[in-house]
């Protein structure tokens, strides 16, 4: 084994969801140890956090950590991200200008005057930059990814996305739920709403697994949640490259919708289907023949599937799991490209800044589409 | 028990899939007689398919049928209209003329012209004119209809509704699959191809359980299969009254979906959903509690699902079931006419007319938006 | 079309749930014409429901009945026998002997004595005696028989069948519900309870797809209901021919249970997994592939399916057209018989005399294991 | 945050799947450093395996690592027992007997007299000794035990539970699989085949969800794989205390079944049902009421579910999360000893010695019922 990867964490101190789980997933296969942070918006909160989750040093500011670890013989290698959107620019900007490589949570930035800046950095940088699109780490999506490419499903024809949720039904942000809060401002989110928070992951999906890119898309977005600025449920039509057409829908304020995420496609040899909730199934109909059941490490599962399995069939894995697949390959990336391997090379299948930047396209292009009564609208 | 009420049909020969449904649909709850049938093209094979279904009279042509019924004392009372779209219209007007009542398969008719004088000879008549959108037959879709109009979702926000099909994934009607010919042929089927067949069920579905209409469309159609001139595949965005938005998808050429027709409706209460493959099941979360698992004539189950089902939860009712709770409340409503009742009254729940105008509005609207490239269309 | 064979009708008055099926069975292919009934146990009553039910001919027993209509140049030919267990033998005995065809609710009767009345009974006559196991009329049960006995699973090792409901967890019997009283009532029932009423189907369903016969069983009965005499719940142990062993549960007081009838069949090349509540799947894995989920008239369904089914794939057949299947198969038998083909043959594979004695041996197995330990018991 | 608790681990080198599982599971939640292991039967293959996986400390044998470890003053404070049954004992002794806490793989040992000194090594012992049946870690299983003892499910009635697998339909020890080879060899596993490997996992779950504890029971064990000494399919029939009557299935030659353990407790006011493979469902009903879907985290999850879950409900925690729950309660316990707590207090929900020898009592009495010829049989 290779020594662990030397991690920093910039956001992610109590109360924030996903700083926990980017420190489970940097875990789980043991290639990373998270050595320090500026986990909170003070100094005091900061440490106190890190005292509470047994990381060695804590910083005041992403700034103060960025030159303090570029500083140390022992400094961080990596950085991960997990702030609110409008702050991921500078933050990552910092450690990309050390050379310390970046993953950041997704969508890009909250602006795009932030994402062209991000792309400007990354750029400029050696570093590697990592957007985690973690739904593409699910074993059965890879697994579908690969059929795609292989051509179990013919010519693609349909992609239907969607991500309904629920919990903006009420109006969760006047009642003091703090991520609700941030989320529901444009300040802090961007101008996307459910279209930023869960959509992009519907795009990005789709994109993933069926290898094409969305051209133009129509929208209409509403605000249902009283008082709310940002959409909260959005219909989008898609037209993607080689003429193949979807549909995308994301909701917040689909009662009954936990993360519900679904994903369906078509073409004229064959069908898939998939569903995060049940992460581990994976549908499949050849045209004409028996619809069958694949299940991640089963009969059936191919070989993108298996390197990203950790146990056999029956014995499920779940959302940290696929989460970690792309802390896995980070950590592949990095010690490649520390050998020397050619960044863009070494990157593979994980998600950087060019899904980051077709993200913030496709949350401009709703907005857009939207403000201009759903006319078609290309990114 | 009242007498059964004697029937006629037009359709349904040999090798016809809907005249077989009409039939046991006619005879499960033993409210109809079928006594003459005008049945297929010819005489020949008219009498050859009334024959072998024991059909006592049989008939060259609708005409003849119409003619020689009305002026029998035991004539029909009614009649079932089951042929190609085309030729709704001609039939369905012999009949309402002579005061027959008139139970049609949909779409109304293959154009906007045939649907204009469809309605025109409706008003004239003073018989009944039943479409039979079956699937608000099924006790489930009442269900649904009855806790929306309770409240039970409140303030309704989003229509999900979608009706995929594979079976023209390849070009089927190149192949001399009778079905397939008519329904891609724009001549018999109308503007409409999957919009027509099946979009006009998912259509009609979302404002039966919502109670509301669609005000406004914007609609991307495709054609997949070569050489074929209709859709196969149909991409709507949805306005109805009250502010309430939706997305329905209908195609043909989507592997690995039967008659997946599927709904989805979120208010600001609750959710609801909904699929016909396994119509004896209706999910309800009350937003903020637990899913629930509805059931046919199990615990939950409201009056309304209980007038249509005949069986205990647990032993399944089906399609053919759904079906023929059309015809039981048409038999109620002809005997109801006949006691006296007006006929608007009579028509209860039962599909009609003004249903038929909106499906044709419906894939109206379509086709217009699709060839404006999507531009938002009134219906 | 041959003519509708003339039917008539012993039990099934108002508030007799069966009996409303089987009439509908009867009616769905239009293969049965009913004409007469002695349905209730008053000849006022029964001459009130005859009525109701537009039968034309009512009688006050079944005696009456049964030599009226002998006598009759048009009476009935057949004859539907849905009383309480403790009646069947008397009423199937005097159509018997007068070479009118029976069709007979099941289990056969509520003692073993009357069981071997009936077996005579059955022998000196030359009518058709069908018991009607309904569930071995479901297409994918046909499905599934045909795909083991075409060595679809290979040798066959394991059968695990299940019959679990909920109606009993409360004591409904001493509630005033009908149904409950006298399913609960030895005397009107037999010496099984919860194991005579779906115990028997459950192991009729085994017997059936599989082709094998239960050789021993060990069971335990249990009776949770105060006051109950029979058994509400049944464990049991089989051990069938050719080495194959299984369990069968049934259960009257398991909250949250329909009609949960699921039948899973285990050999060395493949196994096989259905559930009565949703029929119009079977789900099948040859062993070391992927999991196959075979749809009614969907792509893999085979001839035996195709053969019982009305409509295509996606549109759900449920429990009464199942049921149907038994009535229509009848009916060939009836008119085979007529025809002069010998009465074993023309039975096919509808249940009979054969599958009803089984039935009762079953019975009286389980009711003697149990009150010897759970001792081996052999059938 | 206290710091990390030093492992230890005995056997889990190369080619084993559950030592693997372990290492991720004591990871998870960061409470546990693995720095000293016995990974394999040879020194070199331990220290080869140990470099592969970045343990600083490798031994030749668990011995030599006992000894050593209790030397040092950084020496581990817990180990990891991950081999073959046969070696559990030999290996726990040797760290409990330096008062080093043992995390031990299920079952407890291979052989009764074993167990018997297992006991006598944990009483003479002040450390914990944990045995993993981590199913017991999910939170849905924690949710349904404090359903059953707040008296959701009123007074309990029957227990249903199975284990089915199929991955020894082939004889699959005769062809080199190395899992396949120790689990079906006596010497190696014990008595039970199935019945040890997963029917111990399917009976400590029903005694840990309801309370209760088996009392009787009669089993009928096969070995249907050529030349197979041990059981891979078990049929038994269980007494629980309370007058609770179950059934418990077994199976490692099923076809279709991958680690399908299914979990159904049904009393008098309701009913529960989990599946491992879909492990962040529970499906509830009260009697009388609808089927409710109760999800991890979502809506009517409760505390003790709430308490071992990580992130929200929609996505999904696995097998690993749910092993993890055990090693995560185990570092409390560990941390709860080291200050002072009673060890019995210590342990709260986690399986240690009882539920050890209450397994291998289940596997005693299940082979000794077997071959009196099912009789019920003590445990």
């Amino acid at each position: 084994m290779t020594a662990r990867i030397k991690l920093g964490m910039v956001g992610g101190g109590r109360d924030a969801f996903i700083g926990g789980v980017h420190r489970i997933a940097a875990r789980i296969d043991d290639r990373f140890e998270l050595v320090a942070g500026a986990l909170s918006s003070t100094p005091e909160r900061s440490e106190e956090s890190a005292r509470a989750l047994g990381i060695p040093r804590s910083y005041g500011t992403f700034d103060e950590m960025a030159a303090a670890e570029a500083a140390r013989e022992d400094g961080i290698e990596a950085v991960a991200i997990v702030t609110p959107n409008h702050m991921h620019y500078a933050a990552a900007k910092a450690f990309l200008e050390r050379g310390i490589h970046v993953i950041c949570d997704k969508p890009l930035t909250a602006t795009d005057a932030d994402a062209a800046a991000m792309a400007e950095a990354v750029a400029r940088s050696d570093a590697l930059f990592v957007l985690t699109h973690n739904y593409t780490g699910y074993p059965m999506i890879r697994q579908a990814r690969n059929m795609v490419l292989a051509g179990d499903l013919g010519q693609l024809r349909i992609v239907q996305v969607e991500y309904p949720q629920d919990w903006l039904t009420d109006p969760a942000e006047a009642e003091g739920v703090k991520q609700a809060e941030w989320r529901t401002d444009p300040a802090r989110s961007g101008a996307g709403g459910s279209i930023g928070d869960i959509g992009t992951h519907a795009h990005n999906l789709a994109c993933f697994v069926t290898g094409l890119r969305v051209e133009s898309l129509a929208a209409d977005l509403q605000s249902f949640g009283a008082n709310r600025t940002l959409d909260d449920n959005a219909h989008v039509m898609l037209r993607f490259g080689d003429g193949v057409r979807g549909m995308l829908w994301s909701s917040q304020v689909a009662p009954g919708n936990e993360n519900a995420l679904r994903l369906r496609v078509y073409g004229d040899k064959g069908g898939l289907e998939w569903l995060q909730e049940d992460p581990n199934y994976l549908w499949f109909t050849p045209h004409g023949q028996t619809k069958r059941l694949l299940t991640r490490n089963g009969a059936g599962a191919n070989a993108a599937a298996g390197a990203v399995s950790r146990i056999p069939g029956g014995h499920p894995e779940g959302y940290l799991e696929g989460f970690a697949n792309i802390y896995a390959e980070a950590a592949d990336a990095i010690r490649a490209v520390q050998a020397g391997t050619p960044r863009d090379q070494a990157m593979g299948l994980l998600p950087g800044i060019a899904q980051g930047l077709d993200g913030m396209a496709f949350i401009r292009a709703c907005v857009a589409s939207s403000r201009a009564d759903s006319a078609w609208t290309t990114l």
